[in-house]
């Protein structure tokens, strides 16, 4: 590993941190919350102190990056950026726990949504939207962000730095050049929160409101800014956010194409149809198996879709308190959270694109038996699939599966039930934030102990950065000199 | 598909399910059970009536076996054993709902273990002979048996059916003609089955005791004759046990080694190495864990030890109610119970071999992603791993994602909790037997309703014949004439 390169990218990423604190300042300011307006401040300064440090050290480090630099640099990235974007919370002594702020902080920028906070209401406006900015930020991806709007790094290393960063099995261009494709993502994620913005405030929501529930949204991370999440709101907000939040689980590649008038190859992709059918099969098992908890059909409809969009996308928000639903419903929901959202979409998850790889290569596993000789290639979208992302996917599933269970051995430590311990698991490391029993809806996650939290926050990570860039940190060839 | 052929097959089969119950019925008329052998007497009756006819209908049918035949035969010839094997609880009506005789009957031949029985004390002699015997021969299978013991079917056919229904990623040969190999295979087996009768016998076990816990130990599968499990016998008894279901935990061809005095190739041997190693540390993990619940360290040991070599060897034999120890202690053995025994053993699970080809398949991906040029194969015991073997490998691990994840939705129709649910698909797809919570050591099966007792048959079916050989009986392909 070439230490000075890595410096000087994180000085780079670090400074974007401290110039997004600028908003939150300001609202802090304006709020006129002292202790917040110091807690931004000083991790303004201490970025600043950092960023300059870093800067010097780094001078003359090479420009040519590898695949290795693009991982480790993504993964060392979000973990420094997780550090330091928890100081406001803990110098604002909002949070008292430096690891509660770290935990909080990782679960933002992960888009998870996990909280350790009993009740958000008693935070203060600007580390509330602090908060929630995490989400919006981290759902595109910070360093996707500093390739789109800042000088390019050469194409190498963009590709690199995107295919770690973003979800799912391959990371297809939508322009030859890959900041060029960085920055349309970006303009159509800033474009969609737009719109939710303003759907919201059509309904009533308060702006400020408005504006960190669609972060929450558009990042489908699941902070909201009310104790109760959104139960509080009306239906048609709820419906709103239902909505968007589908829409954000969506592979954006889907809106360049409706840009660009490609309907065609939209209406018939595999992903987005696989996506909408297991959204709408999932919402009418849901609303009959519960049917009569809620007054009217229509009520139950409205929380059985939204639970499922919020679970499917891995936003997290909720409506009612699923804990009480009948087991049926529940373990519905416990599958959607293994599926997740689309490929290239903010949200988490195993993806739907490679749960579909799975399932085809399985289907040609079972044919190579029956008829050895026969040769079958995997297609999608009517493309035929390479053999190394087939391959990548099933490697990919292993290391889901092997993560999972370790990571409920450990958190089997606190002695919590299995249902808390397998959901708070799948909850985190598939990003979307709630479970069941005591980390379920109406609950959180400060119950846990801290060995607990570093855990969950090592898999929350693992599961935004789709594992193998926080695996690599702790190989030891990574950080022999090269 | 050719439906003589497989008729014919069939035939054979079922002659030898019908030899096997002389034995039971001896027993019964002995100890005049009048029910049991009035069961079992005409069971072997319609056993002879179906066989004549098949037979009859099937003369003349082509000797040429293709690999989907093999699939094919292994799977149907599973679920009609267990559909007649359930006759004699049913006509003797010891149990008396034949959904619940079909239960009992497939965990047995799958040697799961799980059971419908509240009070296996009550049931008579030849009836509780007959449910042990049914874990003896399905844990090295009937129709290995019928290879070994009986004509030839030609070498490719015998191969087919080997590899199907012998659990582990490959069939290794022991000798070049598999039919020999079967042979010997099955000498070991009887070999080590009587060997732990004695070992029994010398601790004070009653005879008829003793050879059928020998039976529920050499298949790893768990029936026993008492209804506290094997909580009542001496710790002499219970530590022969633990010894023995961890011998037949181990791959049948490192006895061969051992025989043909190979010593090194089985000190070095991966598996094996991996295998003890997991003991260990789980037992003393556990030993520490659950410091303090019993008397002495001894105790704490010989009860830990009892338990990690039952679940990781799929047994599922108890000395304890496991239920109620820490969580910690009951997630190892949740995670024991993935992970399973040695490939070529009668245990079930993912089996230590495939998790280590997993786990090296990951290192590589990891390895690639670091440096992409770099080339690099996978070795097991310094050979080097077919890519196609990795291949299926990591094809299972899908299949058993999925078919647990539906296992799982289809159970939490009933309500019972995540505990139950996440455990019965657990132990029954791994053959194990008990589970936690409502399924735990101290309970049994009986509380789940008809149909699932049938998608818990399927499990267990599934678990034993390793997913693809059930999974093919669902595909249009194999129905159709060939």
């Amino acid at each position: 590993m070439n230490y000075k390169m890595m410096g000087r990218f994180l000085a780079q990423i670090l400074s974007i941190e401290g110039i997004f604190m600028i908003p939150a300042l300001l609202i802090s300011l304006y709020c006129g919350d002292t202790m917040a307006v110091t807690g931004f401040l000083q991790s303004m300064l201490i970025i600043l102190a950092l960023t300059l440090v870093l800067f010097l050290i780094c001078r003359g480090a090479p420009s040519v990056f590898t695949a290795k630099a693009g991982l480790v640099c993504v993964g060392i990235s979000w973990v420094v950026l997780s550090l330091v974007g928890a100081l406001p919370f803990y110098i604002s002594r909002e949070i008292p726990s430096y690891v509660d702020c770290f935990f909080e902080t990782v679960s933002g920028f992960t888009t998870t949504g996990a909280s350790i906070v009993p009740a958000v209401e008693d935070l203060s406006k600007g580390i509330l939207y602090w908060r929630s900015f995490s989400h919006w930020v981290g759902g595109m991806g910070v360093l996707v962000f500093l390739l789109a709007f800042t000088g390019s790094k050469g194409q190498g290393f963009t590709m690199h730095l995107l295919r770690a960063e973003s979800p799912g099995p391959n990371v297809g261009k939508l322009v030859p050049k890959m900041r060029k494709t960085a920055g349309i993502l970006y303009l159509i994620y800033i474009g969609l929160t737009v719109l939710d913005v303003l759907f919201l405030a059509v309904g009533g929501m308060p702006l400020f409101e408005a504006v960190c529930t669609a972060f929450g949204t558009a990042g489908t991370g699941g902070f909201g800014v009310k104790n109760d999440s959104l139960a509080g709101y009306s239906p048609y907000l709820q419906n709103v956010t239902t909505v968007f939040m589908a829409l954000f689980g969506v592979n954006f590649s889907c809106y360049y194409l409706l840009l660009i008038r490609q309907w065609k190859s939209v209406a018939l992709d595999e992903e987005l149809r696989t996506y909408i059918g297991i959204i709408l099969v999932s919402v009418a098992l849901i609303a009959w198996n519960i049917r009569g908890l809620y007054g009217t059909l229509g009520e139950t409809i409205r929380h059985a879709a939204f639970q499922v969009s919020s679970i499917i996308t891995t936003t997290g928000f909720a409506t009612t308190d699923f804990d009480l639903w009948p087991m049926f419903s529940k373990t519905i929901l416990l599958c959607l959270m293994v599926v997740g959202a689309c490929a290239g979409s903010t949200g988490g998850g195993l993806k739907i694109a490679r749960v579909l790889l799975l399932l085809k290569g399985l289907r040609r596993n079972i044919r190579h038996m029956l008829q050895p000789r026969k040769v079958e290639l995997i297609r999608n979208n009517g493309v035929t699939v390479d053999e190394e992302i087939l391959g990548n996917t099933n490697a990919y599933l292993a290391a889901y599966v092997m993560i999972v269970v370790v990571i409920f051995l450990l958190l089997s430590l606190d002695g919590f039930s299995v249902a808390t311990n397998l959901s708070a698991t799948l909850a985190t490391f598939n990003n979307i934030g709630p479970g069941l029993d005591i980390v379920g809806p109406t609950s959180n996650f400060s119950q846990f102990s801290d060995f607990s939290k570093l855990i969950l926050s090592f898999s929350m990570l693992a599961g935004r950065l789709e594992i193998f860039p926080i695996l690599v940190l702790f190989s030891k060839s990574t950080w022999k000199q090269c």
